[in-house]
């Protein structure tokens, strides 16, 4: 199963489950698998910016996506190989692949500037990994300081056939989905999936300017599968208030750096992850934190019983 | 009237008001002025990040900073007199402090990136334009690329007298809120006045945080001084409510490049300015950027009425 | 007299001098002036990167660049008008074209990336200015961090019409310039005058690869003008010859912060300046700096005689 | 053997020799360390910036350094093992510290800003490796964007036992091999050895600041090593005129992107490399960029003799 230009819905960025001394926490990615299948998402995105692959030799690397792929069987899996180097870019994706991978998602090294590095480096890296690997466009320049424009987005697609997804990220990015559909619709762009990340920050208004679904690893993915069920079937105010009930946590949850602690934390307290831990170098959750998320967890509550849990 | 470190509450970055063909409105000016005063502002910045400064020429810019100043007698007003090189930035704080601003603030160049650069380069700002003229620290990482950890406030604070607030916009800001309470509380560092900038997206938090207040533009700086002052008087969740309602239009205005379009916009919408023109070169606000400020003013209108303007 | 595509030769780029007390030298400006006509300058560049310009106040700016126009009544005067603003860039302009240089030259600033933002930067400066004021087109990216292929100074150039030379200051920068010239004789790219910067480093084969002159400030411009002679007039050998002479002490006075100050310091041995004074801030050169180019200049002066002068 | 604060001398940065197909050209490595030995080096370091680290996997990045270990037996040989996570760093650094390397160099990931960053990443990555593996900080913020001031370079030496040796490639950097010398006579540093990269473009003044040698890759090692015993042995001009000579091709050399290209282009004309061949992606030297190599050997060669070669 290879991922395609297709893909709709929600997948989330599973994060990399590690016990508190650091070895890689194998029952938690079951857990975490069986949860997304459960919550209705349409696929999942392992070792990504946020799954700590930087902190994984590459066997663990491998290990780790072989357990997620085989446990959600019916889901498309793709794994994160973005790599400062195309030997280390290859190798992970042919173990990942061979492993039954649907396909991978790669972002730009943060050295690129101009439109020409952008085009040269998709179209490089394509043919490091094969052009039989579907893969993920990864566009954050928050992260990756990357500016692609609308047209360079283009470009990539146009040149690149095993382009098959957008991973949007561009903030503001609004008009960057309105042109690159608009292009669609004109015919001079081939049609690709458009699934949001940036924290889902914009996802509200990103579904109405025709994004796909979700690609992101907020802690509650089932908020998001259904903000995505809502708004693509025309419950428009109903997909706009359970993403307002839940934009004060997102918010928090999408700070630079510190995001990923506060993720790991709720979705401990949800019984999804055993523990928070992350490899080290990890930002720390500081007690202030740690209650600004209880009463951010608390005051969700009275609009989301999900977030109502005890522990 | 000179700025202290004793500064609290909101003091509202001021947009620069145009006509359409681009002259100043200094009808508008008078009218945002008074609308400041009347919601309960304690002082007001101008040329700021998003006054468009640098459309602006010099006997512009002193004639807007002297009709604010004026008009808003009792209030301090702070003019943004950031500039690539110390003549400029002289020039333009002996004219204002001249027509009585109370202060001026000052970005760093984006240029500076060890401790000792950010440091060095406070000291020669507040050497050149003169030792009794309070300054406003402007700490915005994610618009002008130069990180201050709180060690270098600390210095900078120690080092020049005339540094007498911070205007905090670091992302993720929250524990560097703590850490130079918690200096000033063990007394290694000086009191300076902390107000908030960022769009105010961590508002909330950042007040409990011990922050004094906000410092930024959002469109509706009536609600800003509605969260500070709950919040200072221990009115948590009635401050939250209030923050939430208005979270995802905050959110929404607080986008790079398109945000100053929202901004005016709504504030057009509110009656605040004549226009929502910008000068030369400006980032246009689409017809769906448009209709989705709209719904989200409608939105917010079932929680707060003075979203509920009809034009 | 206008600048013009035609412009070949060498065009120094003019310190500002100072005094000790930081007024300007006025003296030293018709020195230096008189010494550029001397030496077989085809023009002159004041105001520039090294020329201390946001040391300088709008009316000092003026005068400067009005003593220099007067004084070499014969060569065209282009000047830097780089500002963070189009309004003070315009204003700058408007004084001295009223003077009489012959253009102006702007730098992009540092937050441009993507090819479309250069490109639209150009137009609307070109705007701002005026159509009739010819400009330099200054491509220096190790300063400004702002990246222009081939393709995007093309761009430029057809799309500007009032862009007629470039200041090419690339590294690497010897292929940009054989890939222009091959647009040009493809009759793809309208002729413009390329000048090299980047202090003269490559000056050798630039000239090789069709550039036509030098626009750069090193303390021997005098060099400069022979090598672009010889070079021009099919002495080969000779001008690598004279140019690998002053390679040492050239490669010496091209680093970054350091090397204004090597500049002045040499251009005051000569002669030329009554003061190496920088205005503040400046970086200061150390007394094992200051043996160093003394030694410089020792060993030079076997080769050159221009290096041997006493006091 | 271990790589101690003692090392002088130079330790040339080795190619990673291909063959056309990329194939691995162990015929060459072995060339290249027999020529190494010869020339007078003191060591060797493989896998830096300029050995094409990241094309190679983990095993041929094992192997290549292995061989070398193996063949230079009487030379410290140090393994750059800069990666972007702490995961691939330690993987590397165990396999080819068990094979007999010196030491390791890591230079900095180019997204670290402050002081604090700086010193905690060094921190963190000597825990990572392991305190027993002495190590290279490199220095380069050219090519890394990461501005170390000498107070920076002197916390990560007092706070990190297993820093033996600066790789110093600052530009400028005179001044700072300065400040480090005389915190060391001072005694608020402890010694450690700094050799200088940054295409040895400074080489000759570096060594009188105090420099203990070379540690860069320029296509004449041989001249290096003359270089830097002539200057230790007190033979000033001698060392200046032998270093001038080259001045002209090392600068050309020195070029950021093609420099790679320029320096395996003479090193295969001087019979070290099989092949100039590099792994893709690769910049292309252009014919008009061999005939200027091949000018500035045949000009060298009127000076130095080992660039007279005939192929």
């Amino acid at each position: 199963m290879k991922l395609t230009s297709d893909i709709r819905g929600v997948m989330p960025i599973a994060p990399t489950p590690f016990l508190e001394d650091g070895a890689i926490d194998t029952a938690s990615i079951d857990k975490l698998t069986d949860f997304y299948l459960a919550c209705g998402a349409t696929g999942i995105t392992v070792l990504g910016q946020l799954g700590e692959a930087p902190k994984l030799e590459h066997a663990e690397s491998v290990d780790i996506a072989t357990r997620m792929i085989r446990r959600a069987s019916n889901l498309p899996v793709v794994v994160g190989v973005s790599a400062p180097g195309f030997a280390a870019m290859r190798a992970l994706t042919r173990d990942v692949m061979d492993a039954g991978a649907a396909g991978v998602m790669i972002a730009p090294p943060n050295t690129l500037r101009t439109d020409e590095q952008i085009v040269g480096y998709y179209k490089q890296a394509a043919e490091a990994i094969g052009a039989d690997v579907p893969f993920v466009l990864q566009d954050y320049p928050l992260t990756f300081t990357v500016q692609m424009t609308p047209a360079v987005v283009r470009r990539i697609v146009q040149e690149v056939p095993s382009c098959v997804m957008l991973k949007h990220e561009d903030w503001p990015g609004l008009e960057k989905i309105s042109t690159l559909r608009g292009w669609e619709r004109e015919g001079t762009m081939r049609h690709i999936s458009i699934l949001c990340g940036n924290g889902g920050l914009f996802l509200d208004y990103e579904m109405e300017r025709g994004a796909d679904g979700a690609n992101t690893g907020y802690a509650f993915p089932d908020m998001l599968c259904d903000v995505v069920r809502l708004s693509a079937s025309g419950q428009r105010e109903e997909a706009h208030d359970l993403f307002d009930a839940h934009l004060p946590l997102l918010r928090y949850e999408q700070q630079p750096g510190v995001g990923l602690a506060v993720r790991k934390y709720i979705m401990m307290r949800r019984g999804l992850l055993s523990s928070a831990a992350q490899r080290k170098p990890a930002a720390v959750l500081t007690a202030a934190a740690r209650t600004e998320v209880d009463h951010l967890l608390q005051r969700l509550a009275r609009h989301d019983r999900r977030a109502a849990f005890v522990n």
